[in-house]
């Protein structure tokens, strides 16, 4: 039994992410491969790692890609920096954290999560007094949580730990190319992505960039495998890692002049990655980050021009995502479901604590863009009006247009 | 600084892997995202399930992918299926059996390996013989090692483990659709696989298979993360999978009807992974193995006109790849230079002991193709001309092309 080519339909992605590649990545994830040790494909490699230092932030030497999606990269973080025993600082303030308390208690990490309500994010000075009291080996922390939209402020964070000589460790997949992120001036020694949300990408390819601190805890625990072990090769006097897929010593070998092997490079989703950053760094970092402000802007505006509250505290939101509570009346999903099944447009649910309570719209990566967001707006409007919400017709999208024009972006 | 865009040189791909990918494959994979739980997402994971059944002959309904490349495969099967202390045997013969080792160990297992020599595989007997004397939970293997190119029968391996109440699970990455694997009439509980081979497409999702014996193991190591756990839900009296990201319990339900979030399903792969099976099915898993069969004989048969002598069991080699001795006063690499960088074809080096001894040529996936057999061999035979080698001139093309004559296959 076989079955006919697979055909997505037509969608506008408005939830939390995945969104639309953008179709320049995609061609490029369609060019033929090459073989994995080909001089044009370590170049490739090369070129990524450079361009992907300029999407972090960073000098780091150690940027490059992990072959799986963002949650393997967390998993490459912890796995590799983390021995058994080690103390881990995890301040929640969504689901992501508990993802990475999850993870590092895997790894066999002694973790103390700190919470704050979901929908705040945490001041400095919590964070500095729990180090203080727990003396972690590292701070895991995601710089932006979907889950609740809230971004953390980290610059500061990242002088208590440099100061009390923490490891710095941040997941800032749904953050990174719309939200400010300073790899080197935040003194971050760990910093995974993926492409799925502003950076345009399908799912499958995490970047990732470590500083020489990171790099030199991993290098102890190097330990090359048996298969293709010569004389040169001295093992690093550390733990061994625990997985091999995620060893971030073998997998930087890999990555080296050495070219080690280790897995078989995922080339379609090295030219989408290498592609990601390319359309990134033509637009600009800093541009790019505005117009995800000013898209988010415009989205938030309109919603609360229709009547919806949003959730959170709007002073530490991601740009490129809004929590808007379901009015009182109206069946979430029923309604999400006449977006996505007869408009074409899909927004978010939510998660726990926030199921049933709130959508989760996203302006993010190619579909942070005017008519994106107006198309969005506009469709909300004719589902809540149809299921007897009572707005003012019209005026979220004039109010999204008012938000485009006072602004530089068109 | 940017880099224009990735342009990959043309080239025709004749290591042992990765190889073309079929241009419908790279077309599938073209095509705009949709949401990971729209429901034609979801229509597209159940029809991947379905199709990949097909691919490894079996009726196991937890078939799926894994979003990495096949070494990530191997390290989630185990991770999953193998708790601390647990014994495992693993016959190596090649590279990858080592592979198998390092992974296991990793996880904590106690592991046995027996040998061959490079270059052949093992007599069911000895396998008998050593699973009663050191009565392992798991048998690991793979199923064709490219760095030997060999082959291993594996029916009467999987009567014996079924005897012995022994896991069976094989690695079929480098083997699978260029030759015959019976999933279920071999007993196999466990079988992993990439695209990258006689699939047709590129590194970076791993089909999948478990038995149910396989399943029951998993099944009651099952602990759902924190972030996403509800009253329903019921973890299982084993111990906690070590992987977050390969824990299989979690990966089969988000593939099962809860779609439990897990990962971020990585849909470009799963697109791709999605048409290699269509690709694969339409031409026959049959005729697929035929295909390969006389692809493989018409450049084995051209190599040995040429001159060259073949290395390892003849009567045990898989059908998509032939390793060949390099010719005494010829430089291997520097012919295979040559052969990349002017004639566009790539052919493979090897590892470990075959170092500088034997060059591996395959005709895999897209490229079992008696055009690419042809161009390989009348390049081959220039090469070896200017670097001074002897040989009768057109006599391995003049073979090659006598076996496709004789066939079939055109």
């Amino acid at each position: 039994m076989n079955y006919p080519a697979f055909l997505p339909p037509a969608r506008l992605l408005m939830g939390p992410g995945p969104i639309d590649a953008d179709p320049r990545v995609l061609k490029a994830m369609s060019n033929q491969l090459i073989g994995q040790f080909d001089p044009k494909m370590t170049e490739c490699m090369d070129e990524t790692m450079a361009l992907y230092r300029q999407v972090f932030d960073t000098q780091n030497r150690w940027t490059f890609l992990i072959d799986s999606t963002s949650r393997g990269a967390i998993e490459a973080a912890m796995v590799s920096l983390l021995e058994p025993g080690d103390k881990v600082l995890v301040p929640v303030f969504g689901r992501f954290g508990h993802l990475l308390c999850e993870i590092a208690d895997r790894c066999g990490a002694l973790v103390s999560a700190i919470n704050t309500e979901w929908g705040s994010v945490f001041s400095p000075d919590v964070i500095q007094r729990e180090i203080k009291s727990t003396r972690p080996k590292m701070l895991a922390i995601v710089q932006g949580d979907t889950s609740t939209t809230m971004l953390q402020p980290l610059k500061e964070i990242g002088e208590i730990c440099r100061e009390e000589g923490v490891l710095f460790y941040c997941d800032a997949t749904a953050s990174i190319a719309g939200n400010e992120l300073k790899t080197d001036a935040w003194h971050l020694d760990a910093v995974t992505v993926g492409l799925q949300k502003c950076l345009c990408g399908p799912s499958g390819s995490a970047p990732i960039t470590l500083s020489e601190r990171a790099v030199t805890i991993i290098e102890e625990r190097r330990h090359v495998e048996a298969g293709i072990r010569d004389e040169n090769i001295v093992d690093g006097p550390g733990s061994r890692i625990a997985s091999n897929y995620f060893d971030l010593a073998m997998i930087m070998d890999y990555w080296s002049e050495m070219r080690l092997n280790h897995h078989t490079e995922a080339t379609s989703m090295l030219y989408g990655s290498h592609e990601c950053a390319r359309i990134l760094l033509e637009e600009g970092l800093t541009e790019s980050i505005q117009r995800h402000r000013v898209n988010g802007h415009a989205l938030a505006g309109g919603l609360t021009s229709m009547g919806l509250k949003l959730y959170g505290d709007q002073n530490n939101r991601m740009h490129n995502v809004v929590g808007v509570y379901i009015p009182e009346g109206i069946d979430g999903e029923r309604l999400r479901h006449i977006m996505l099944l007869e408009f074409g447009i899909e927004i978010g649910t939510s998660f726990g604590p926030l199921k049933g309570v709130i959508w989760r719209i996203g302006t993010m990566g190619y579909n942070a863009r005017p008519d994106a967001v107006l198309k969005t707006l506009a469709c909300l409007e004719q589902c809540l009006l149809s299921e007897g919400f009572k707005l003012p017709p019209g005026a979220a999208v004039a109010e999204a247009r008012r938000t485009y024009a006072a602004s530089t972006i068109s």
